[in-house]
């Protein structure tokens, strides 16, 4: 067994952006508990809120004090199990929940254990992530993957998992045509998932005409290039025109209030806008609009349940998230990696842990 | 058959409140058509939406521009019915539902005829509402009344269906605690109706002593006079001591801004927010915090699908609106009514239309 | 206009199979009501109960007495609009909804119009039906096809309409594996449309190789030649052999006993079962171990709110049906198009009503 | 700390009823692990599957091969907590839910955990149950009682929660119309539980003329003492007649073939009934009749998320169960206990554990 573990730890530098330096360490591999098992780990995507993280050393409450180990968009193989874990074995290709709840209380007895107050999360401070060469998690909350997925495909669950919590929230149906704001990486997974979930039409926005091509690729109905001059009832209008009826669903990906006011007047009367952008912590809103309607506003906190349906979904073929990766970067070049993702030319940015294999 | 008509009308007169005049005249007494009943009205409530029509003339998009009869909270007596009309038989007493759809659109089809856009509804200009000896009606809109239930329960129904609406939308249930902010009529029937779907605490808010004394009266576990010193979330903070733990349904029947506040910081994670009373279009509300915490923010447009079940609930006991009538005036006598409801001294007041029936 | 309308009409004749006749004759052409379209027919598909009423004279408690016109998978053209129809236009090509409502009961004001007891139903005696030249119907219940759709495509909405009305109340979702009893026309399309609506895997059963193949061509999974010397245990084994787990959700589309077996022992707990093909007034069922498993048993009443959103499937290519026509006859051969419906070669046999225009 | 641990044992003795012995034995005092808790006994009560246990040595699959102590109807007070339970501390006084799943699987991920296969259950062989002095369990399966309620009503939260899961299953709402078949505890909570969610009439069934007068004590609208040489169909028309209309929800408590029968006769189209009784392991029921009308049919596998509901109606007053305990026997004397018990005469046994505390 490898005895070193080479690991991307964020440490807190300095009072303005970006706060962290990206510090390659070693780190102690932790031998499994009874009920959890050591991974080494493959694959890990860079989301939007590592970068922040590294920019601003907080989201929200959560701050790096002692420095921490970046990641939780992850893969890896099974290297070793606790005497407990009974579904996984040596070997096996797995994709990583990088959330579980730490007790059991009502919101986990009901399966809604995103609300559980006490969690592990990877990365998010003070618990460590999985950019390392071998990473230690809970068992039960990691997936087995069938041989035909590749290691990227699984640490694309992550994401995807957002998506497919932001569409069970919103209720997305057969027949449904669906507004979704933003298309950075969660909102052209939610296209992929409305879809799956029987949208007829999706039409998609976004201020960058690359994403949006993307989109267009991935199958959206429409692409919309927000005009900054339009007021939120004008964009709304031209959705509707371009749909030939208003929005059945509305996913919000942003968190810009502009795009909170057109996805409230845009969404048909009973329909839902589900909220996955998080922007400032108040936002002035047409609350009489949405509620004289009865459109509902749902929001989506991280997800639960996902793994199992995200798994089906990949293997039997409904979507194909590989286009998604656009970078790759050896472990040893995490700070590149970092730095590309913030630039935000590419969708997905992945960093590759295993030495030895590169491939997606 | 009696030839006069005497009905309670609202003139658009002056642009300053009261903007309309409130004239008793005679109009033709309808035939009823195929589909439709005569009925001899005997109550009629008066709701704060009429008071409102009264003094500015206009509720929203809906404003008066030729006469239009008041009154939408209605009792009465059938006294004859059209060809096709089967369910119901001259001298039954029905609960009038104020609301009818005049298409069968998609929102018809699917039981949410709430939300259909081509509709009569009694008091809403240019539509005719039941403040007079005689009013036609669509029959399927006519719900009997057993005998041992009073006319005054019968025109109680319409606001009882707001507040059933409202705690269907809210998914009130066994085992909850409720928060209801306002102890209006909409508030206080709420409360029953939340305590009749298995709420087992129901905490109220207002600034007017003698409602949440009333409010203590029909049931409430906990009343709140709220401080005006107090933020949004000190109030949520006190409602959660109270209680013993977080709501899990909040009905907001104020519309005020930081009613709204208050009922989002309140509610706990994975609950919901109804929307009845409505405010200033816009609102600026902590989204991100009902965001992360999953709380749902749902609207409440009148209502659907409530007669039966409210008229279930009366004849069965399990609930008792008729304390919540505080004042009655006969018809000559509307305008005085109208300046009493407006006074705000009592809860509901009555108007009775048959002057050779006065009673309850 | 025309002043001939040729039609098809049921005659019961005799007392053993083929109870009935099928005549061509001419029949008055109904001026619309004010709410009612006059079509143009174009196709009409034969369904097993079409078949089922001309051999028996009888469905259930509905026994032809006098001559009905049969019909009720059906598409036209409409010709002339009643006075107060407003979504419709002549030349406009529509698909029937065969099912209406005669009055506005609780189950219509509800969204569950298909449990309304007070309905016309093209074909169900005494209603006729579609099979002929022209044809009038309710206006609200015709939907407007748009132009990239054929008649037959909108014909097949009545049996798709089953489908989706049998997948929604089995609550077929993303990543689910379906199991479907009959690949019959219903189950073929609903092997369509629990894929639109997001299940991985479906399996499929049927005694006929020939349809099987055709499932497998639409996407099926897996099939099964149910092998009559296993036990609906046995068969519940294989089914899970196959898929790699019990499946979440059955479509039980054949109404025998053995089936209705077999779908509660292959059933995951929790998962649902949904009763689509009848077959005996009683079945004997291991309800112990369904009742244990907390395995729902629905039933599936024909359908209802289908029609937009199946005009949404296929007008974004989300399913084609197309491949589904296996037999077209022209109007006047009628009774030869029964007769190789009858005989089970194909899936789906159209007539043609339109004698200037016999495409699909 | 007391060392003497006296327990009922359940001891398989002969080949015809009674099977087993009921022996009375120390067992030895379990040290709470780090996530239990030890408990001093103080009430529980006998269901009828302890006393089936006892006749027959087996109930379904699980059979007593080693002597297993009876009992799972529990409350006792914290004596002692392990070192990782936060929500308990001695002297709490706590209601045990005997049912705790012993892995994370789906079903317990996704809030249905009583569908898990992998679980501990007391006095279901081979896991002990709670009727001893002295007894240790899983701390997030006991919860705390206010001190307004008694151990009796904490142990009476057991079969309680039977009859909330059912009527969650059920659906039972606001203004509901409840068929209940069988008036035994489970029939008698179940309707407490209709009352308490909204339901505004509860007719119940048995041939036991003291349970139906119980049953009317305790709010029953209507009790039918079900006559034999009545058909399915003419009790179902019975039922109809007395409610003024057909019951929109049925819980079957039976598990008699011709109550499954009435229950899908009576049950109103659109409506569902629940399967709590559970009969032979095969019935033949009126499927077709069922499937036309929609009446689901919807399985009762004990309970899940039950405790803390129970706990808010029993603290608010919501239900009073105190009077289905109708007899009390120390637990020196639980063989004479069991035969009450099983004679039926009573509702609801209590055994008392505690040799200094046999109040309620």
């Amino acid at each position: 067994m490898a005895t070193e573990n080479l690991s991307a730890f964020l440490y807190r530098k300095r009072d303005k952006p970006p706060r962290c330096d990206i510090v390659l360490e070693n780190r102690p591999i932790h031998e499994p508990g009874d009920k959890e098992v050591l991974l080494q780990m493959h694959s890990v995507g860079i989301c939007g809120s590592d970068v922040h993280m590294w920019m601003d050393a907080h989201i929200g409450d959560y701050a790096i004090k002692n420095p921490v180990v970046s990641g939780h968009e992850a893969a890896g193989k099974v290297l070793k199990c606790g005497k407990n874990v009974t579904h996984l074995k040596a070997g096996d290709k797995v994709a990583i929940d990088p959330f579980y709840p730490l007790s059991t209380d009502e919101y986990c007895k009901t399966g809604r254990y995103n609300l559980c107050n006490h969690y592990y999360f990877c990365s998010c401070p003070p618990d460590h992530g999985t950019l390392s060469r071998f990473y230690t998690h809970q068992a039960d909350y990691c997936y087995r993957l069938p041989n035909s997925l590749s290691y990227e495909e699984g640490a694309l669950i992550e994401p995807l998992s957002v998506a497919i919590h932001a569409c069970r929230r919103a209720k997305v149906t057969l027949g449904h045509m669906v507004l979704i704001c933003g298309a950075g990486p969660i909102g052209l997974l939610s296209l992929l998932v409305a879809k799956a979930m029987g949208a007829s039409q999706v039409i998609i926005t976004d201020l960058n005409q690359n994403r949006l091509h993307l989109a267009a690729t991935l199958g959206a109905d429409h692409v919309i290039n927000v005009e900054q001059n339009k007021s939120p009832q004008e964009t709304a209008m031209h959705i509707e025109q371009l749909l030939g009826g208003m929005p059945d669903r509305t996913i919000e990906c942003t968190g810009a209030e502009s795009a909170l006011q057109t996805g409230i007047y845009a969404t048909i009367s009973g329909g839902c806008l589900a909220l996955v952008g998080l922007g400032a912590d108040t936002a002035n809103v047409p609350l009489v609009n949405a509620a004289v309607r009865e459109v509902d506003i749902v929001g989506v906190m991280r997800y639960c349940n996902t793994y199992p349906t995200a798994i089906q979904m990949l293997a039997s073929g409904q979507i194909n998230v590989k286009p998604l990766v656009t970078h790759r970067f050896p472990l040893e070049k995490a700070e590149e990696a970092f730095h590309v993702a913030k630039a935000g030319e590419g969708i997905k940015v992945m960093i590759k842990c295993d030495p030895n294999d590169q491939n997606p």
